[in-house]
């Protein structure tokens, strides 16, 4: 991927914003700038002596400057030896003094009178550390004035990534299918779905798989919760199947949903579920760059939905940009002025949820395209009857 | 838990820092003080509208007010429901004014001329936007003045979760030795641990899963990297195998490594796992309350391990406090002069990696007692042989 680029054009937008000095922490930001690798959060906090001074600094002129903890900094200084845009690899010591550490690594750069900029995702605590040894300067968000819209064009290289995504998550839902057998329990069918994806290649999931069962002796949606992670109910005649799973593959997400039945499914879920297949269909045919915003799109959505008289029922906005985060900016919600634009990458994920009977949804990813807009995925939305 | 309880000794602690706010993101800090659930984080980011804004604000007098996104939101309400502690919980509207949502959570609450206080692992995001709301107020670490101490001295009823925790990790280990049988992988291992804590009743692992196949044909530790995720590998005789695993019962963390060994290890690697017990036998007995400091536990396991020669291969802390999260303040680290202190939990995991033999660590989680120190981990710590 053109790095070198990325950092020209994130440099130049930082001249415009009368930024001196951007922060990232070691994260998907760092990662979309420079290629670095970087651990994904487990499920609990590991604190790591330097943790709040760790991640990569650059002014106009100088580094990226790549501060890394004495834990895991080899292998971050491995990381970064076939990476000639990376100017320097500093490993912290133990103990750490933070203002010395900071010290020491602004040392070489320069605010020039301007402000610095560090992501919304940034540790708060490393925000305090450097506005203590920077007392003078005002810092901004980068996540708002930098990094949310160049990260959300996406280049040839990303697409590429996406696509290959796209199609992986495509033959796990191919394969899944078949096993939809009576009995199989949610968190058997998770389970496949990681595995299934491993061994096509996938990094790991994208977020924690669900797949509801609704229906039936189910109680989702009625009584107990709707959107609980998997659990051990076994699947049953009568039953609407939700999935929401996405995989990551060379760094990039898909997010992917459909809903299918353990047998037919009656009057009212079928009208349903073509209300929810129309809805998606209208807002991908009107996606198109320049001419029209992510609360049209949502509006195009949540039109016929709220017409049937289900509207009540459709929680959440239409969808969110995608990408190296499954939750990008913007999102195709209420009141996101944004227009579309080429190379952008959004969900469109129309739902209706039917407490007593099922919860259909669908969700695609679809690209922006010069003209109009390509759904990356190719998974079937007709009605699916499995477990007969 | 004595949430009630925990409230009141914060506000205390609050009024002798000095800090009229308190502000806490849904993590373990507020689960800690308020028992609300959260979510753990995902693989990837996933944005929604509000985050910057959500969590819990207490001041000397008014709160716990818990402010949710509109998201998840009426889980939040119902968590709350049974915590009458818990004075209101605030439902954000869509689209999100951060600023506004922001004055509106604040309205109510008062600074009396004291400090904000935010953790270090809050978002830089709710920061920024809590600095241009207040911008006449210090803020201070939460973190470092309030919760790394209020923390890391555990009650009964954490300790009770502590010990419920580490006895289901015990039974885990049990059931994984007689599974290492040549040909199973590391990925394979790891899976099943994840398998056994969860018929066992472990809501998740405490962190990511280490399986490490050294020595034989493995490539770990010489040429390959020593500490990435488990591979796909089998195990072969004449390997050692380390462990490193936890589990969350009831919020609570244990962390617990072993080394194991397919068919009788040589001499060489012998003497480093009698060493490394010593080290680590000669820690837990030093440890008692007030007369002896984080730093010199850590020297006492260091000294004989560099003593041996063998000091450059132990590359990391003696261990670290542990509880809610799988890593607390404090560590057992050089530098680190907090005296241990009854109630306080601690990981003591002295390690020795021989590149082409083994990677010998030892792990088990020790309470601070009135007189002394406890392995809260039963399992047994003499050199065992697998696979014959």
């Amino acid at each position: 991927m053109d790095y070198v680029g990325r950092i020209a054009r994130t440099r130049a937008e930082m001249a415009r914003h009368g930024i001196g000095i951007l922060y990232l922490p070691f994260s998907s930001d760092a990662a979309w700038l420079t290629g670095l690798d970087f651990e994904r959060p487990g499920p609990t906090v590991t604190n790591r002596p330097g943790d709040m001074v760790a991640g990569i600094y650059l002014d106009a002129l100088h580094g990226p400057l790549v501060v890394a903890t004495q834990m895991g900094g080899q292998a971050v200084r491995a990381d970064a030896a076939d990476k000639p845009w990376i100017r320097e690899v500093l490993i912290l010591g133990e103990p750490v003094d933070y203002a010395r550490a900071l010290r020491a690594a602004l040392h070489s750069l320069h605010t020039d009178g301007g402000t610095v900029a560090v992501p919304d995702r940034a540790h708060a605590g490393t925000l305090l550390a450097l506005q203590g040894v920077l007392p003078e300067v005002r810092f901004v968000s980068a996540t708002d004035t930098l990094l949310a819209r160049l990260r959300a064009i996406k280049d040839e290289d990303e697409l590429r990534a996406m696509r290959a995504v796209a199609s992986l998550t495509d033959e796990v839902y191919a394969a899944i299918l078949p096993q939809l057998q009576p009995g199989i329990t949610e968190r058997e069918v998770a389970a496949a779905i990681a595995r299934e994806g491993h061994l096509r290649g996938a990094e790991t999931v994208s977020f924690p798989t669900a797949v509801l069962f609704l229906g039936g002796s189910s109680r989702r949606g009625r009584g107990g919760a709707a959107y609980s992670a998997p659990n051990d109910l076994p699947l049953e005649r009568g039953m609407g199947i939700a999935f929401d799973f996405g995989f990551v593959c060379e760094g990039y997400c898909s997010d992917f949903g459909r809903t299918v039945f353990a047998g037919e499914p009656d009057a009212v879920t079928r009208a349903v579920y073509d209300l929810v297949i129309g809805a998606q269909r209208a807002a991908i045919a009107a996606m198109r760059p320049n001419t029209i915003s992510c609360a049209e799109i949502d509006r195009v959505a949540r039109g016929p939905i709220e017409a049937a008289g289900f509207g009540p029922a459709f929680v959440h906005r239409l969808g969110h940009a995608i990408g190296r985060d499954c939750h990008e900016w913007p999102s195709l919600i209420i009141g996101e002025a944004t227009p579309l634009a080429a190379g952008m990458t959004f969900t469109v994920e129309p739902s209706v949820l039917l407490p007593d009977r099922a919860y259909v949804r669908i969700e695609d990813v679809v690209l922006i395209t010069p003209h109009g807009s390509e759904n990356l995925m190719r998974s079937p939305r007709e009605l699916t009857v499995v477990a007969e």
